[in-house]
């Protein structure tokens, strides 16, 4: 990746880019690593501060560790995204844990956090736009910890999922999502999203073609339990 | 509350009041109100944008809300402490609904969220309090989610219950199971059970008329780390 592609990638990136002095756009260029992960790499565990993450291509996950173990996944990172949560020298407000792990082989230019903070010291939009973009996760942590703590919806579109399979005697629903919400009593776009859920953790596939397929069996039978 | 204690208070809380142009200052002046709240009372019910609430006295608490009606509670916003995520319009990236019950009677004051809106896009350093204030309560929820996700009941109720005894100075909690399972988001059966386990071991007494009683903290102490 040369200078050029690098400083369009961070202008495209960080709204606040053509704002920023000369001396600070060199550090961040100066700075900032290109780095590839493997699939199922961790990215960082914890404490220490990474620096922002930006995907190129692949995904990353992002998500909690109990200290048995247990896992949750808290959102995903997509090519053109950006990682502000494993720069916790950049948020003070931030007084979690997070674990990265890329998801897919991924490719990714990280910026060192010490860069965005002096910059976020200084530059009032630099600060706002760091402060908006943890924010944002906020809202898909909140939706992550609503589907697991009330346990309705997820638990109920398994059942539904495997009484349909099983009626069907097939891996593949062709209903749409309107029929599986009016089934359920529960509204399209909820069904929608708990399906692109049920997608982004490999437990299904849809298509327009031919419906919805089960991928995972094992995993949506223990959601289901 | 007159014109010149309201003014302390602003100024006190919020850290821009003197950046603001006079003409701002007067509209937060003359567009809040003071409102008082009884034990109980709902100040707040998602959707709407009720504006941000001052405690002057007295405790909030935020939580969300199932379907079904189980509640879990986020966090709690004593004297001193102001509540923002009651004004979503301020806020873009929050796209979660909460709820806001007065715990105890409680003065506050309402700040219209026009009002902090309207100042945040002119003056960065409101936005970036507005932010900052919101992001604080990110890591709030994070720890509750990882008490409710990840740690067992007994290991939940013993911090429940130390931190209520400290918040108090007393050795004696006054609320009722039921109380207890709706602040912890678990069933008043499950923390039934665990409370007659904790009397079984003779850690606390349990008495209508009285409430729980702590006997045993050093016990409840290691059950809590």
């Amino acid at each position: 990746m040369n200078l050029t592609e690098k400083t369009e990638l961070f202008r495209s990136v960080f709204p606040f880019w053509d704002e920023m002095i000369e001396r600070d756009r060199e550090t961040f260029l100066r700075t900032s690593q290109t780095v590839s992960f493997s699939k199922g790499q961790c990215l960082h565990d914890g404490g220490e501060c990474t620096g922002i993450i930006l995907v190129r291509s692949g995904a990353l996950r992002v998500y909690i560790l109990s200290d048995e173990g247990k896992e949750i996944t808290l959102y995903r990172v997509f090519a053109g995204e950006l990682c502000i949560l494993s720069a916790s020298c950049v948020l003070d407000a931030i007084t979690f844990d997070v674990y990265i792990d890329a998801e897919e082989d991924s490719n990714c230019v990280v910026v060192g956090g010490c860069a965005l903070e002096d910059v976020s010291r200084r530059l009032p939009s630099a600060k706002i736009f760091t402060l908006e973009t943890a924010l944002g996760r906020f809202s898909d942590v909140m939706w992550v910890m609503q589907q697991i703590l009330f346990m309705s919806m997820d638990k109920r579109l398994a059942i539904f999922l495997l009484d349909e399979a099983g009626k069907n005697g097939s891996d593949l629903i062709t209903l749409t999502h309107e029929q599986i919400a009016r089934y359920m009593g529960s509204a399209r776009e909820v069904v929608s999203r708990m399906l692109k859920y049920f997608v982004s953790e490999g437990i299904l596939s849809t298509s327009r073609s031919e419906g919805i397929r089960i991928l995972d069996k094992k995993r949506l039978r223990a959601l289901a339990t």
